[in-house]
């Protein structure tokens, strides 16, 4: 008998079939004896719903009002979902963030989990029932309800796991679990029975959108090992957990492609110090995600001149266009350009700390299939790489055959 | 500077357009100084799909997870009604049912409030907010979410206004107030000022529909006085408050029509002690709500026998029948029939106790007009008669016209 933490997301619970699928699933766990602790979204379409309906009342919803109205979308869905598993003669009881003892700091919409008082979950269980907690939402100390933000709900579930110390916590999505590369672009990528935090985080946060970073990060520090997996079918998932010494023994863990950045190049900044640090600065202030950063000196200026160029999300390019004429005057630069026909791909491993050369590989891999390289920024664990966006499902490919054409173990 | 609770129903609130009218409403009162308490329902058609979301789910569903899913319609409101007051810069915080304070019996979908801790209600009218209540709903205790079944806003308003001795309670509805009688079947029927809890109490229970008797019956226990008003005009309302002396100088207060009653009749019953109070307990046990009862001496039968005759609410018939059915062997009668063209007509006022002869004056209007009386009934304050369903709107017409014609003060 396990204790199990088991998490579907908004489009495994989308419709009242979906639901009832959920709750064979959820029953069949049950049904074996194990505790089951099932944390659900707002079905798909519905949180959608609720922001349009405030986005008609007012163009600024208020954060703690915007809170209480989505904080409905799950509990909707927890009470369809204890009704499905009561029409399977399972005992069932749902809980909101609340109830479920879900305390959250105060920071509306993108609340953080402080602690859970996990006694109404527990005595639940201990009277045979499954547990439905809403996800992605919590109350703060003095009561006001709360949302964790994107990708809340995993969040809810991977701190639960580690609150109630889950035999297994599953995140069940519409995927078999993470990958080598994105099947739909590399057609034999295969699924990988385990990944590290670390890798999976960088994953995550280069445009693979199996889970938020966030939750990845969440699940390392408290050292929660989770499953991703599909809803739609009983095949096993991928094992997120600590690097293991074979984790090691791979070069590279994967090859992501995100093809949602754009690039921006200021040109001949006078050459003065403070100046680049001046403009990165203001980005941040502005809330965008600057991500690579290449400084050239410029050519054809009559005083010292760089040009600075950086890349970041696509929909931020509008913001940062403003901030850095904003700044026109006080810096002093040629002009801007932006470049939205731009692909950032990424090899990812542990192994790479142990396993020199991968650099080297990337590049001649990619000099070969005569694809030009425009930018480059590198960690412990990843390679990364821009190219035009042209090229940038080719240049997956080809790295995905350089690294696991001879099909090594992923 | 007043204290006031509002109500909102949810035809007041149904759709965006009508929150945003009822938040400039609100505002006014919040403008000229006053603090504001206002209680809303879900909008309307809200509750039905999520009723019918469950019955998707569940023929039966849990009463406990229904009580979970129907309280976040009242929740949705609360944070549009929020938002909508933000939109005018008034400042606004929603509450749940639970944050309220309100604090119910476990029985779910028809719990009753127990007490309610108005501290959160006070801290934030004290901060210059509007607090916006969902109706409706509370929780018990130990933290379930109850629901207080039909009319339960309008009893989270008036329990509210009592526990924070409000100085005006305001009932709002798609009428203009209470009038002595149905303005659709009696064109010059007029609104009334005042009427006692008793009188409407009478008048709730005799089909018309703007208020369950049980919310005024709460009112009367804790002595709340309220109005009843439109919130589609200005125009003032009806208040409902403890009986006064000059209102015994009113004979009649109002005439209701109730077209929704059935007759039942069961014929031939031997007449042995005890078989009427079996028919009765059998038929409150399956909570058929019976209203007028006659008792006749059988014709043609050999042994001494009664007809009983009673009246039901009509949707209560089939069940009514089964019942009497269920006891055929064990009473023995002849025959049941069942009548559903039956219509109650009622005239009400608390003036009845003081000024005799109401009772004469109404068989005699009725028999001037040639409507037959099948059944009848009184109470202190109040004659029913039961008359042919074809003829309910006439009967209504010359009793309203032989009390009210004149246009004596209602």
């Amino acid at each position: 008998m396990a204790l199990i933490v088991q998490k579907f997301g908004g489009s495994s619970v989308e419709g009242v079939d979906r639901i009832k699928n959920v709750a064979s699933r959820v029953g069949t766990y049950r049904l074996r004896g194990d505790k089951v602790v099932t944390v659900v979204s707002a079905m798909r379409g519905v949180t959608d719903n609720l922001v349009k309906l405030a986005a008609e009342i007012t163009p600024m919803p208020n954060d703690r009002e915007m809170d209480m109205l989505l904080a409905t979308g799950e509990q909707t869905t927890i009470a369809l979902l204890a009704m499905a598993l009561h029409s399977l003669d399972l005992p069932a009881v749902s809980l909101t963030g609340a109830q479920a003892g879900i305390v959250t700091d105060g920071v509306h919409s993108k609340a953080k989990i402080n602690n859970i008082t996990p006694g109404q979950i527990h005595a639940m269980l201990d009277k045979g029932n499954v547990v439905i907690v809403a996800g992605f939402q919590g109350q703060t100390s003095d009561g006001r309800i709360t949302t964790l933000g994107r990708g809340g709900s995993d969040l809810t579930a991977i701190a639960l796991a580690s609150v109630l110390k889950a035999d297994l916590c599953q995140i069940y999505t519409d995927v078999d679990g993470v990958y080598t590369a994105d099947p739909r672009v590399v057609p034999n990528a295969r699924k990988l029975n385990e990944i590290s935090y670390d890798e999976m985080m960088e994953l995550a946060s280069l445009g693979t959108k199996v889970m938020q970073s966030r939750s990845v990060e969440f699940a390392k520090k408290f050292n929660v090992k989770f499953e991703v997996r599909s809803s739609l079918n009983n095949n096993p998932g991928t094992m997120v957990m600590e690097e293991t010494e074979s984790m090691e023994a791979v070069v590279v863990r994967g090859v992501s492609l995100d093809s949602n950045q754009a690039k921006m190049t200021v040109t001949a900044v006078p050459d003065k110090p403070g100046h680049a640090a001046r403009v990165f600065t203001a980005l941040a202030e502005a809330a965008v995600n600057v991500d690579m950063i290449v400084q050239n000196v410029s050519h054809g200026t009559a005083t010292p001149a760089t040009d600075i160029s950086f890349t970041a999300d696509a929909p931020d390019l509008p913001r940062a266009r403003q901030v850095i004429a904003d700044l026109k005057d006080e810096i002093g630069y040629a002009s801007v350009e932006g470049d939205e026909t731009i692909a950032k791909v990424s090899v990812v491993g542990v192994g790479m700390r142990t396993h020199p050369g991968v650099a080297a590989k990337v590049f001649e891999t990619l000099g070969i299939a005569n694809i030009n390289i425009g930018m480059i920024s590198t960690s412990e664990i990843k390679i990364s790489v821009v190219v035009e966006a042209s090229q940038g499902e080719e240049a997956t490919r080809v790295l995905h055959e350089a690294f696991f054409g001879d099909d090594k173990e992923g």
